[in-house]
């Protein structure tokens, strides 16, 4: 029995050789490619079962697992296949300011070819990449540490706020994702709750959810609502005879369904935050350098009145090259060096991350993608609002920026999450139009956009007409399933 | 009052902002460039203390901190400052094929302008690269997780023996140090002895020093006397009722002091471990990708018959880029992947990433840079070895390929460190030869090599010329002194 594979399977197989018999039947077959599709299928042989060799390739879960996408190359909001087939890419938001954009490749390849030493020597790019980013922020957040990763930056966000505050424990928002290094898997609770479970010094206040949270549109005042369960959390903690070295939050939480915090709840919170002797960390390495489009950074929708003690950034800051970035103040990082314990980071802030960094900054200011990010993303929202009426099925649309959350439910007023629903979508706008989106939430009904920062007019329209058509299509097959 | 304060203060006054008065003045300062010389002292104004002021910036050491280097461009084994004078790079290991390559430069501008996403999507490069990679390891090592940095791949390698023995106690060496995140601060004596201490979980083994450690070179069999010390920690950890679950180790420990590990160590330690259910984890960030001449990894000179179940793998991997690696075997992924909790590293294994390291693969083989270790290194030995002879503070020279120490003691039967003698030698070698090397060790009084692997034979000679006239010239001053 013969069975074609998938390309999936092929690549993981390879990668992980998970089997040697399977190594050797594919060296005896005839490769025209890399991908080239494997005459034999190991799952008609049974010398891997299905499920032993799906655990082998899914650390790291393929998009369109089923039928994945070889995407050979890119440009601004595109992706091409091996077939040339293009693709509009709603989702890489670390291509911040286009993929592969040429003025980033220029300033990599120059520092490249003349310098890349690292943060022990001197260097300008270092300087001058700190004082930009010192201009987005208040100004109390003057003290900047370079690293690899927004998972290096968060791990170190954490020392910073136990070293400072000589307190222990953490206050996370229900369903965060805040890294994938063991400190961060304990204050994540989207991993913590499938692995080693929560940690006696980590705490999960509820996520501000104004859709489907505790408190909803309805309430008078959610933003005070929610930091009171906050404040509530921080008192239990005292109770325990515990103490708070920081609250951690993304400013706008993804992995949770693009949430967008109600107004009032960062000041109230970092308010009781402090009074207990804690840090507040803003989580920006999703949201940061713009994608809100009104501010650089999303904590700033808060209002002038609140600052955060630590800022986290990462994703978008090297477009692509592994950049991140934490900033605080001037206390906390005296208080972190006072110990006489050096941090050094053998990548960080090396000369040639600087000047890709730098180059990000000057392409959002050139092509002024705030203000493009600000038009586009209200123009998809109230595409996506106009739709909300059309279909039963939209409960929600949120969003700032290019930063938007389409929360799909079977019933609006039990707010049932329609899962599969929202994977349909997904599925049949890569195949059908060619459209990336993808899914978070909970309950991964919440259809996602965060596209590159050049993402246009034209693109939004597009992607509103398809998923249109595919809700209209679908909604007439269930009822005909009725 | 005014002094000229140096190029290093200003950096860190500017990058830190450390005071806002400060940054006032320099403001109002007449700027030619970057580190123009600030022509009032904040020690003398008594704004900041010198003690405060050096808090903040010696959270990242600067080489050569009193009098720091603006280097500018590099090239190969040199590095050039702003006033085109050149310096004999003895110690940048991550520059490994050479600093700014063509050939790196081009694969990744080249990768750049076409694609760069993530491990989601399928591409050629990923897999290509982990094929390379398994053909330098032994079969059993067949799975590869690609990271950011040398840190992020010992904290998953952490993880995947946790997660795969279930237990968690973590068996180190004396002095490692093992990377910057908390989990690693952990297991790293280097670190936690300054900062939060020991932890329950982790024990500590005597590092394998054959100079200076518990069994000494006039040892019949230290190999299997230092691994036995590693079973008596174990037995000992048994009677605790706790569990390992594993053995972290460099294959040669670099901040220990540039430590060769006795024959047959390895495979005995591995044997202990593993009977009783733990890993051994085999840290090459520092030493792989052919440093030590005759292999690819350093852990290979123990012998054809040792492999460790988890390879770790950063520094030269990239020659400069953020990229890393774990390898290990598909019974501990198996484990990994078991629960069902996927390992996503937004920029590891992206199509750039890959690329470059590649390429550093490519230029490997083809300047034949593991032979060219293999016989400047030999020289390097051999002509510090001479020098032994001819100068008493030399107690001890090691080393195997372009790993190399030089011990200095300032009496060879007590071995008492000579610290201030090798940081002369390090600070003269700079300023009156424009010789980059540094110091290494509990003491710091290990002079290290580890350079760039196209390291000539004439640098060998200059350097170790340099090294006899200091030396000498030291003596003779020291015996002016008595």
């Amino acid at each position: 029995m013969q069975i074609t594979i998938s390309k999936a399977e092929v690549q993981f197989f390879i990668w992980e050789k998970a089997n040697q018999v399977w190594q050797e039947r594919w060296d005896r077959e005839e490769k025209v490619d890399t991908y080239i599709k494997v005459k034999v299928n190991m799952r008609a042989q049974k010398l891997l079962t299905p499920t032993n060799f799906f655990d082998y390739r899914q650390s790291c879960r393929l998009f369109y697992s089923d039928e994945p996408v070889k995407i050979i190359k890119a440009r601004g909001q595109y992706l091409f296949d091996e077939n040339d087939k293009r693709y509009l890419d709603c989702i890489s938001n670390v291509h911040h300011v286009g993929h592969c954009h040429p003025s980033i490749t220029k300033a990599a390849a120059e520092q490249m070819d003349l310098l890349n030493t690292n943060a022990r020597f001197l260097h300008d790019n270092i300087v001058m990449y700190a004082d930009r980013l010192a201009a987005t922020l208040p100004e109390k957040l003057c003290v900047f540490y370079f690293v690899n990763s927004g998972s290096e930056a968060n791990d170190l966000a954490l020392r910073l706020a136990q070293q400072y505050t000589q307190h222990q424990d953490v206050i996370v928002l229900d369903h965060a994702y805040h890294g994938h290094l063991m400190s961060l898997i304990d204050i994540s609770p989207y991993k913590f709750r499938k692995l080693a479970g929560q940690k006696e010094w980590v705490h999960v206040a509820p996520l501000p959810d104004t859709y489907r949270g505790i408190y909803r549109e309805d309430h008078p005042n959610p933003g005070q609502a929610y930091a009171d369960t906050v404040k509530d959390l921080i008192e239990e903690v005292h109770r325990k005879g515990r103490k708070i070295s920081a609250f951690f939050a993304e400013s706008l939480p993804s992995v949770g369904g693009q949430i967008i915090l109600p107004q009032g709840y960062s000041t109230k919170v970092a308010e009781y935050v402090r009074s207990a002797g804690g840090v507040f960390v803003a989580d920006e390495v999703q949201t940061g350098f713009g994608r809100v489009g009104s501010h650089f950074w999303a904590f700033q929708l808060q209002g002038e009145g609140f600052c955060p003690d630590i800022v986290t950034m990462g994703k978008p800051m090297g477009n692509g090259h592994p950049l991140a970035c934490v900033a605080t103040t001037v206390e906390i990082a005296g208080a972190f060096t006072a110990n006489g314990v050096e941090y050094f980071n053998t990548f960080g802030g090396n000369p040639v991350s600087c000047a890709i960094g730098l180059a990000v900054l000057d392409v959002i200011e050139k092509e002024d993608l705030r203000g493009n990010a600000t038009r586009v993303g209200a123009h998809l929202k109230d595409l996506l609002t106009k739709l909300q009426t059309q279909h039963q099925i939209i409960g929600d649309v949120r969003g700032v920026g290019l930063f938007v959350g389409l929360e799909l439910v079977s019933d609006r007023d039990q707010k049932t999450p329609a899962t599969e629903t929202a994977a349909r979508v997904v599925k049949r706008l890569k195949e059908e139009d060619q459209i990336c989106v993808s899914t978070d939430g909970p309950w991964e009904n919440v259809v996602k956009f965060k596209p590159p920062m050049c993402f246009s007019m034209e693109d939004a329209e597009l992607a509103v007409r398809c998923i249109d058509r595919i809700l209209t299509v679908t909604f007439k097959l269930e009822k005909e399933d009725i």
